[in-house]
């Protein structure tokens, strides 16, 4: 029996691959013949210690991570990250140095502020978050500097890392474009992102931090705070959301066997390119929230000449299958996220139904 | 085809309801018609919002919880609760109080000391922590009291709950028994537990909170730390773990299902008298690691007459498809983690296997 399957387009929790899904129903009763399922075995068993460790060595993998790199599986969304960073990289009272590029940029701010000083280098609310700074300076005597990679809710997404001095790690929340495309790591301090976007699912965060950074935390700081406990159990401090990760190593396989990151990175760029060209030859009928320039791989955003053309065009999509279609409230329109797991030929459906709906209502 | 179930005595993550774990299979490639997975769906969805929901009241029902106490599920595990409850509740300078009756308890008083003065007013550590303390008295001017009511390691668990002064909110880490008998709420300010072992799978945190002590916190307190930020928002502040939420609402419908707690309690009680029974007319072959009247109907733990006879018992148990017999390696022994999902089939098979054991090897 053929399942129903949906193209969806949801900013996160978000599509995931099809065979991480399928294997995930396969196993669910009984992993690897133990006779248990992965979500009753103890997080000390060897059956999931080798599931955990195959989800840190795809990490590496992906991302091709220097050995001084710590992968650490988390709990508490990016949400915690924010207040994490500032927790575990904050020194001798120095600044923390932030660009805010949106609402998520802006939460960070706000954790920040809880820990010392903060400093908003740059930033692009004047013209409502449509656009990446450009020539971005952080101090080089700031504690960090932190910024978001993607924008979700304004379809924005940098195109090339700010410059930081060597003693001032970057921060940078990958929550929606990791994976998306070729990074040099080195250029980080501390990556993270929570997993429903572009990883797994929702319950699990990934954060990735260079070594010598773990020993700055202050001593008062509680246990679970600090990314040094985590470090030195590799995870295990205490149990994980070991279905989570479990998942996000299924999810990671999907990507290394199209071919790693490189391979991705092309695909994405055929997807994106697919919508914006689109867009491009509406001759305004979908007009693009995101400067040319600063446009996201991973969230296409655009309004339609009415609100109510929007609404409409949101209901027929859903329809017909596309779900998720509708913009953040921010910025109204419609917004569609195409994560590493969406395939091409959701991207084409999308296409379609575009065209055919400016045809008929233009 | 038949699958291979095995009966699962792991101390946590443990076993799941099997009714739980078949459904969550049936639906994992189309939740309710949507054609997606429910690890894929919007946390701001109706579909995810009726799980969401459906959770949260079968807790309100299951306790019996009067309208004054908040459900609130979190990440980070009971771990994360250890600081967030001082973090939370902590007031005026006031000593905080704990009794410590094992390990898990002495994490929770560490985290404790991050905050302030801390008290501990009773410990059976004198005795590998193998009683309950009597006698328990908090002060009437503490920030709070706190307890752990059954120790996974030892397998105590509290058979009453010590008196607290009105104005001092009792504090309970329920992760290891959390369902297993009819307990007054009224009597406490906050419960919480990591879902791993009586709920759920890992990577969800329960943490039931009294409302009126939601406004302790101090202003200066990070976001996520606080139990107030989840509350206003039912647990959608952020992306939360939705998969981990729907198993827990799925094992708690399987609960409710069996008659509620008082018929929970019911089975509870069975299945560890069928253990007990079994260790006190052993004639000193298994030894009880628990002084009577502290035993937990959760975690059974017990002694054989030498580490060899021990190992040999885990792995012939482990042959016959009882696996996680292993005692934890403080006390050593074995123990049989026997929660609200362990069918009382599976406790008669162990039994079976403990007598046949001792009359080969005595």
């Amino acid at each position: 029996m053929m399942t129903k399957r949906t193209y969806n387009f949801y900013a996160g929790p978000a599509t995931l691959p099809l065979p991480a899904l399928k294997k995930a129903k396969e196993e669910l009763l009984d992993f690897k013949g133990t006779g248990m399922s992965l979500m009753e075995i103890s997080h000390r068993s060897k059956e999931y210690a080798a599931v955990h460790t195959e989800a840190s060595n795809l990490v590496r993998k992906l991302m091709n991570l220097p050995e001084e790199y710590k992968v650490l599986w988390l709990q508490g969304g990016a949400s915690s990250q924010f207040y994490m960073v500032p927790a575990n990289l904050q020194k001798d009272d120095k600044t923390m140095e932030y660009v805010n590029t949106g609402a998520w940029s802006k939460k960070a701010i706000k954790e920040g502020k809880f820990y010392g000083d903060v400093n908003v280098v740059a930033s692009s609310e004047d013209k409502t978050f449509s656009y990446i700074p450009e020539d971005i300076e952080f101090s080089d005597d700031a504690a960090f500097a932190h910024i978001t990679g993607n924008n979700t809710i304004y379809g924005t997404e940098y195109q090339q890392w700010p410059e930081v001095a060597d003693e001032v790690p970057l921060a940078c929340d990958m929550s929606s474009h990791i994976f998306d495309k070729i990074i040099d790591p080195k250029k980080f301090g501390v990556m993270y992102a929570g997993a429903q976007k572009n990883i797994g699912p929702a319950g699990v965060t990934l954060v990735i931090v260079r070594e010598d950074l773990l020993d700055r935390v202050p001593e008062n700081t509680p246990t679970m705070q600090k990314w040094k406990t985590h470090a030195e159990k590799d995870s295990l401090f205490n149990t994980g959301p070991c279905w989570a990760i479990y998942m996000c190593k299924l999810s990671l396989e999907y990507l290394n066997g199209l071919g790693g990151v490189s391979a991705i990175e092309k695909i994405n760029r055929k997807k994106a390119n697919m919508l914006y060209d689109l867009i491009d030859t509406s001759v305004g009928f979908y007009k693009g929230h995101a400067k040319k320039d600063s446009r996201s791989l991973m969230n296409v955003t655009f309004n339609l000449p009415t609100p109510e053309l929007e609404a409409k065009c949101v209901a027929e999509g859903l329809a017909k299958g596309l779900v998720g279609l509708k913009g953040h409230r921010s910025i109204g329109g419609m917004r569609a996220s195409i994560y590493n797991a969406m395939p091409t030929e959701g991207v084409q459906a999308l296409v379609d139904f575009l065209k055919e709906f400016q045809e008929n209502n233009q």
